[in-house]
């Protein structure tokens, strides 16, 4: 019988990872079960750096971003060896099942485990969105709202000065942040990796804006483009002429956006993520994630997930085609 | 051919309104037709208070609260005599289309339009999220967030003083903000109208946390049940002894919850069912209300809608139970 | 000599008490001496609930609201028996120097340990503003920008509506809060405790907003002339017809005014604050509070600070005439 | 007889110049004079781009980013027989006097009116607070906020990882962001251009929080001394081994640090000194600009301010070196 959890974080944090936490703490709890948190991923069952996760560690986590458990990667667990060292500690330490909260790679781990005997439920923490099956991951709220914030700042100077700002957001193989943060900011233009890039028709449209309405533009570019410098030449390059493209200004937003205490929705979702994450181990699931799947809680299979690539939702796509965002071209299948 | 879309917004704003009139006027020029703002609610059919919604009126609006068009309740509007004559006006105005973005009320009223041949779909802008058939109202996320917020602040000084807060929420006939926020800011209670509160419980929890552990409590109460001062008379009158609630410190967060900058996901949503709302009109829809339904849009009936009672998601009421918040006990039915 | 210095924070909490503590905790550790909390106001004297602050406490409080040594009011320190048993308890810790941080009451609590002979120096910290000496308290911006925030969300709804809007901030003996954020956040009306209210002065320019230019208004109401309430029934009976004031709602912002990280301006301030505490302990300084005068730091004793009445700076009195807002009367010494 | 102010603003611009040009209008239709707006710099006296401003453009203003008005560098303004021309505009549009509200080299283009006999009162809107002669100018307490916000942001996630984090803020020849939001964030280190970076210290002091302590540290970088990627370069070098640096993240804060609804205190800050602007000029007063000087505002003459350094006050100096915090060597007179 299950009588104690194990839960880690691991890769890259998001905020609401905390919430998950207690929410994984307080359902374990509710059903008579310890729960053991493991420090700094998968990095800690070798050091043996396990918390019992209290009322009291608990009472002040759930505002707080990042992670309390804290994250890291972990060379160890790259081999076959070092899973099977892991594996025998947290059977040592009385662990029957472990919760991991991270992206694609974190889950990956979580599968071995969960491979070699080890009931394992994973918790998609990430703010790219990029996880394959599920709506929307832990975290992608809070950095959604932190860009849009960001970018409402910037549009104050960008209206001043009548200027075009080009922003760098977060999202390596997604476009999600970019596209719905363009909408959601009243962006021109999202540069995002699942379309092809138009150049000439961005350029079209900075020069109509400039030099006919004299009004302010912003483009967000999904750094899984290419770095915002490389993408300013790219368009002084085809403009051929430079003085249209010297009153680009360019932020990238970095680090900020994983940061900051977690939205509303952020906090919900990792609540009831943590709560599935927990009834499922009871009921001896195990090699699952937890998803949002059209507004509700699911389990998937973590084959059916891991290594596949999320397209954005035909219906964003074409919201932002009638909010005339210019966002390129379909990719074509080659 | 519908050449003129008209919009207006009525009865209490709700963040969001702004984003969903931006996405009606873009959605709608991106398919050659025009809109027109009706400002003042129904009143301004009867004023005339009509306004181009043209790109420089757009340009700043997608982050303000409240409702540039400004809202009202209109006596007229409720007798037959006067909406014949609104019919009448808008017809003149050449307006073959008309978007409602209002609650219960608002949206009865364009129920009124529609029956007498106005082409007219709704649009959920309510913080309360007390419509029936749809998942989330324009406005909640932001609302919510907005709590949370305050009860962060609140824990503050709660933490410091080791005190309990007793945090009155909006929600007339609705647990839903009081319920979800009690869970995102880590509240010991919720007290909602759907429930039968369980005062001896409260007390006794009370009693726990002030006597034994010392530490700080937070109950949320939504403005249904009672007013704050009349729930601490009833806790009183239930303790006998007043030592106990002479710690509890009130707050009504009242009318703060309904402004500010709407958050990211009330902009996409207000975004979605703005864009919705035109197509439905061109398509030759009518007596609509646009919903979020399991995570994707959906025309409902208005017919299905008003007036029915909306209850918390068992989910919700699930997790609430799981993260140990004590929110009452269900209501038999007489 | 001086090697352990205790710091304690009593009544109210404010936002920048932690920075405070912090730069206590630091600078004395500059100097080689080491710093002790003492939980729980005055109150934790005598449970003897110390907390030595070392580096690991420290890392996180800067951006902490509230106070995490805790407060509370400590009858015990009412009577000269228990101060003098107190006294003896801090010097059998080998506390040979205090920072008491706190509002009026608190800094006579640390004169009379002062009298006795125990070095103390006082913090001011209160939202309040309200003590003699200082142009700020620690506390004071952090709570002002929250007003100032959340009168703008407030604003929302009141243009959407073209309504008045009455909003209660906090301020016992001082209309500092009010008049500022009046200034801060466009309000026609400021009612503070040191100026006559003009009643029908106000209902003349509610009647033209409401009826000429169908504006919206904002009055901000110190809590220290009256309750909200109070002050509508005022404006009611004056006014004889009750039709204009049934479009005034009413806010009472309450506590979530002192709540949440602090300022840059208010940490910097704490900061400050704490470090020349220090420097005044190891120079031998006692019985003074630190204070902000014509923008230096400066020492002022007690006996010149406390029970005093703190007016409004006349600089901000003009410019909020000049500036149209309607403050009252100057009260006439009788 | 003055009867027509004249207001602009010019060059970068920063929150609080929306506030300032509320302050102008409201002081001077106080004393029954009339403002007009200037748009687009000293642009907008060329292409007479003028806006009455009224109270209707007012309502809205004190609480929104940026500049209304609208900024530009304006090449004709460089010329004597340029300003000749403008001086001629303005006096034939009946403007007798003029606020202009900027930075340094604006207020050298406005020292030039000066001198040429039209009346010009300067308000300093910098957010890099480098004026000589003010305590503080209008933007800089908004933009340390939200510096230290994100930096808040940061930590999360600096703290989960146990990194180090290079953050590259704002301030050409000045440290005072740089200095004031390592204070007020908490970061160990500030690297200013008013003092000599010590590379070897910040290198001892990462390995010991690295290697021992396992903390994450936080080094804040005036853009004034060098571009973040330079600065790296520059540790890795002195470094040899570079394993260390590895675990550094690089994050610019750009554009942002200028948006945002002005704080509180710049809003205060801002209507003082345009009440200030206006009064001086009704008094006859020209050559001046407004400034903050030991908690009073006062005029002072350009010739005074403009082009001089200003330097970090001491007592911030000494307040960083009481915290810990590294920020270099005196830079030693040659």
């Amino acid at each position: 019988m299950l009588t104690t959890i194990g839960v880690l974080t691991s890769g890259g944090d998001s905020p609401g990872m905390n919430p998950a936490i207690l929410a994984v703490a307080r359902t374990a709890q509710s059903k008579g079960v310890h729960t053991v948190g493991i420090r700094n991923g998968y990095d800690g069952i070798f050091t043996g750096d396990f918390l019992r996760l209290g009322d009291r560690a608990m009472s002040t986590i759930l505002e707080r971003g990042g992670t309390i458990l804290q994250s890291s990667r972990c060379k160890k667990f790259y081999s076959e060896e070092g899973r099977e060292q892991a594996l025998k500690i947290l059977r040592e330490a009385g662990i029957g099942g472990l919760v991991v909260i991270g992206g694609d790679g974190s889950l990956t781990g979580a599968r071995f485990l969960h491979q070699m005997g080890m009931p394992v439920i994973g918790i998609p923490g990430s703010i790219d969105n990029d996880l394959y099956g599920s709506d929307m991951c832990v975290g992608v709220d809070t950095a959604a709202n932190t860009i849009m914030q960001l970018v409402d700042k910037i549009k104050d100077t960008a209206r001043s000065h009548r200027r075009c700002f080009l922003v760098e957001v977060m999202g390596r193989g997604s476009g999600y942040l970019a596209l719905t943060t363009a909408i959601s900011s009243g962006a021109q233009v999202a540069v995002i990796p699942e379309y092809r890039v138009n150049i000439p028709r961005i350029l079209h449209l900075l020069r109509e804006r400039y030099e006919k309405t004299k009004e302010s533009s912003t483009i967000i570019l999904a750094e899984g483009v290419c770095p915002a410098g490389e993408f300013i030449r790219r368009l002084e390059e085809e403009a051929g002429d430079s003085s249209l493209l010297q009153e680009v200004r360019t932020t990238v937003l970095g680090h900020v956006q994983r940061g900051g205490a977690p939205t509303h929705f952020d906090r919900l979702l990792a609540c009831r993520m943590g709560e599935l994450a927990v009834n499922a181990l009871l009921q001896g699931e195990s090699g699952s994630v937890t998803t949002l799947n059209k507004g509700r809680m699911a389990l998937k299979d973590l084959n059916d997930v891991l290594g596949r690539k999320r397209h954005p939702a035909p219906e964003i796509i074409r919201l932002a085609r009638h909010l005339q965002i210019e966002f390129g071209d379909v990719v074509e299948p080659s």
